[in-house]
């Protein structure tokens, strides 16, 4: 029996029946496409995953990537995968079709990205930044760049990085330190360290094109003065051909998991011949890293989605076929699958309300984008606006919960999960990478309180409450729904009553006292934006069940109503503490001093 | 500089002062000891796991057990361990005099192995697991069996295992099939599989002995019919030497974390030659096992508080070494270290408030354990019912909690906590095991819930609220502890409420209805015991702050009442969202059948 790691159902009921993809080809940007060609895209991912992918999820863990003579050397998949990627036009499909890209709609697009990670995260990462190195290249590079370097990304011939931490800057990108030193040529000498570069110098391709954060001598203190790079480990010559650009890979790291992709550290310049070809204006580099760190961030949140449905899917199968104990305890009678446990029934019904909740949220955010995308005037911004708002959880929610999910994935096989005789176990260290790659879950939480609640008055914000209450009015009319609706009512009235606190509390003391607990403001935010996108799918489930479905679809919707139901009875009451303390704003982690830590 | 893993100022608070392990010393069984006693066992166990436990951390993990001509090859440290531990009379601790124990209070004894599993989790559980075992042997055995088997465990030459599982019976007990045919000798001949026995047929000692559960044949169906055997691999001769069993070791697992301590399968009587001796009775085999499981359960969460102390140590240190970003964001000011964002303050005060705060619950049960030890009538009967009572808390609330615990140590180092290059990923992989053996959580859930709250017409829980409420009161006469004491006194009512409403659903619909949420349950109870214990461990320490302590002192103190302020306002409201589900009683897992989860 094939291994199952995705429901192609859920993908179908999220894309057609709730989010309507397809209304999407009406306007002109996507107006190429129609249903039978998403149909065909989920087909080829689902094929892509089980005949690539899948079959080296264990072995990629098993053998990660070493340091051989300076190339970092990657299990023989990689190749085939980003030459695969590259021919099946999977790296450029949300590129326009000048770049020969497929411009196909992100809903679909990260629809597939999420069947990739389901089937093996690591092998999944190349092809993914390489497209997002590459967009770097066509929103912000010069003609000659795109020319240079877009093809054989796009192509799978040479992998893209994204170079920003370095040793003594983390999360604070102020203090980078890597400088560019202009000449008199068309590229800048580059001299610095790079660390945690993910998919850096390997052997699966032909080059590495890492696009760095670096400061340009002289330029101003902080991260006004960054400035981006295309830095490729080997340097295109006038005579067409490739050579040393003085990159060394001076480590290789040694993971708990995510263990198929190398994270690697760079040293720049040591002979003094790295050279860097400056990416649009100096000083805007940070800008447009963070144009592009809004699809980053959604990445995460999508890979550790499709980490913890594989993992539940396991665990569902596992739970179906294990047999031990017995609902009626007569030991003469035969044991019972698991399944048949309320606890297991329960560590089941948070992995699902997790996975298909954080799902629709992803997908959420893929329709805004979408929207941004494909209109104009007041919808896009609103869209944009609304995408911008939810990106902090989209990512953190799923980055932080796929730890506990995948960890009752190892729950639900008792033992056996402990063991790498089945793949929840590295799932659940695959998973652990997400809350803090692309920014860690306490910067998101400031991002969302600190910067997005904020912004332009609150605009993104107000959208968000109308979306979610007109959700709420479209529910109600739905008598089975009203206690949720009801629910999720009293949550976003608490949500604005909390927000509204932490603004004025903002405004008194200033933002550190406000941001003081942005972490559980964001975990707060989240649990409510989930139980949106759960009373989304109970209104699809409701209205399919009144118009008699088949037998299989009966159970499918039922399914579905009944894990809204585990979400709004188990999930959602979890904010309550949250707002209790999110109501206190006492400025306890202000006053703790390092020296109180002593003992 | 050392690494720090446990605090020793901490150990003294509870020994010494929340709990006050001398007044032990005034009944005769404990008269022997004293505070100097005490004193040197900790400095000698400190001592122990920095010189022979800590600097092997690393590599018993990198290097683990594997199987070699049928002998599992353990870390060379392993044999200077046994020889160590039996040597010092770690291993007989706890047993009495006329076993040549040192007749230790379970509070000292329980501390040390503590500081052990702090050090390293692994190396810990062989001495552990024959202390175990050698109790068992004590307990129920036969003076022969006493005489042939305790010195070699206690002095470290032998090992002891527990072999309870097997691959069709992992948590049902009932269903194991090992069988034990009685012969015209003192033996009866063992045939069967057991399935990860922890520290089983290994290179570290000269022989391993297994306290093995099995069917005599003929025996009654389900857990009557189950007795205790010893099995060991080499069984001693009339000549005084020993001879092969024929117990084959079939495998060891590959495991994600505790790596250093194998987990082994096991075949008996390939051969038909594995003999066995029958311990006590027929019959009575699970009857033994559990009067030994309350020590097995206690040592679980005090090695997952022990791994997530030494997780939090690790960083601390890193958070006030670690320069990254500002408070005040000019970049022209040096870096801070991360100690100064309140995010990371608070990553810091929930793994103090869970380490301190569940350590504290395990002293209160080692404290009832060395009361039952010690006393006699009533004293000793309330005294047994409270420890039985707390044990699936004890036992639990560490194990799930030391999941987010580690994983929180890891966010602390940022990318670095999730190589190699720090212990922390070691931590967050060693201590998953934590909520599977010994029970899994929620079979912790159903004990609690179904089993311990109820026995004796509520006798224990009444013992338990009447515990509680007296904390209550004490704290209520200090000013500063007035509004802790006020949220537990609600919290206190709200359990009362949720537990009697959970009971008369059990009378009107049965166990299945009642323990559907037995591990929220679990989960509920065990924050509100933790508040108890933080409300004690602040009531001493306002006691001492009013007496002008020294600085370092002071420090001490008021860490630990800013500590317990986090736990009354971060962690405590927990209790809302769960008690509004447990009030809901409407049976969603019940009804959520195996269908319902298609797709």
């Amino acid at each position: 029996m094939a291994k199952k790691y995705v429901s192609r159902r859920n993908l179908e009921f999220m894309l057609y029946e709730v989010f309507d993809i397809v209304s999407l080809t009406r306007h002109p940007y996507y107006s190429q496409h129609n249903k039978k060609v998403f149909d065909m895209m989920l087909d080829a991912a689902l094929k892509l995953g089980k005949d690539l992918l899948n079959p080296c999820f264990e072995e990629m863990d098993r053998r990660a990537p070493y340091l051989d003579n300076g190339v970092v050397k990657v299990h023989p998949a990689v190749r085939e995968v980003m030459r695969r990627f590259g021919d099946g036009g999977w790296i450029a499909a949300k590129f326009e079709e000048k770049y020969d890209g497929a411009q196909l709609p992100y809903m679909i697009a990260d629809c597939c990205q999420y069947i990739f990670t389901a089937a093996n995260y690591s092998a999944s990462v190349f092809p993914g930044l390489t497209a997002k190195a590459a967009r770097l290249i066509t929103s912000f590079g010069s003609e000659e760049q795109i020319k240079t370097y877009v093809p054989k990304m796009l192509g799978g011939q040479w992998q893209g990085t994204m170079a920003l931490t370095e040793p003594q800057a983390g999360s604070s990108l102020a203090d980078i330190t890597t400088t560019a030193v202009p000449t008199a040529y068309d590229y800048y000498l580059m001299q610095g360290h790079k660390i945690f570069i993910s998919a850096g110098n390997h052997d699966g391709v032909d080059n590495v094109v890492q696009m760095m954060l670096a400061k340009i001598e002289g330029a101003p203190a902080g991260v006004k003065g960054i400035s981006l790079f295309i830095v490729p480990n080997l340097r295109p010559t006038a005579e067409g051909g490739l050579e040393p650009n003085d990159v060394t890979t001076t480590q290789v790291y040694h993971k708990m998991g995510y263990r198929g992709a190398p994270i690697t550290e760079l040293s720049l310049g040591e002979k003094n011949d790295c050279r860097g070809w400056l990416v649009g204006e100096p000083h805007k580099g940070l800008a447009y890293m963070f144009q592009m760190m809004n699809g980053s961030r959604l990445s995460v949140g999508m890979a550790a989605i499709g980490i913890s449905t594989a993992a539940y899917y396991a665990a569902l199968d596992y739970a179906r076929q294990r047999q031990q104990g017995r609902i009626n305890p007569d030991p003469a009678l035969p044991q019972v699958p698991i399944i048949a446990h309320a606890d297991i029934r329960r560590l089941l019904l948070f992995q699902r309300a997790f996975v298909e909740g954080a799902f629709s949220l992803a997908m959420q955010c893929c329709r805004y984008a979408d929207e941004e995308t494909a209109m104009e005037g007041e919808a896009k911004e609103r869209a944009a606006l609304l995408l911008d708002l939810l990106i902090p959880v989209a990512k953190s929610y799923p980055a932080e919960t796929s730890i506990r999910s995948t960890s009752q994935a190892i729950q639900c096989f008792g033992g056996y999960g402990y063991c790498e005789d089945f793949p929840v176990e590295q799932h659940f260290r695959d998973t652990r990478i997400h809350t803090i790659h692309e920014g860690t879950t306490g910067i998101q939480g400031i991002d969302l309180l600190g910067r997005k609640v904020r912004m332009q008055g609150g605009k993104a914000f107000a959208f968000y409450l109308d979306e979610v209450r007109q959700a709420i009015a479209t529910a109600r009319a739905f008598e089975a729904l009203n206690p949720y609706a009801e629910r999720l009512a009293q949550a976003l009235i608490a949500l604005e009553k909390t927000t509204a606190g932490l603004k004025t509390q903002g405004d008194q003391q200033g933002s550190r006292a406000m941001l003081a607990d942005a972490t559980l403001y964001l975990d707060y935010f989240s649990l409510i934006a989930i139980a949106w996108q759960w009373l989304l799918q109970a209104t699809v489930a409701v209205k399919a069940l009144a118009v008699k479905p088949s037998k299989a679809n009966a159970q499918f919707y039922t399914g579905k109503l009944m894990t809204a139901r585990y979400y709004f009875h188990f999930e959602l009451p979890k904010t309550l503490g949250l707002a209790q303390r999110l109501a206190e704003r006492d400025g306890l982690t202000l006053d703790m001093e390092s020296d109180l830590f002593a003992d």
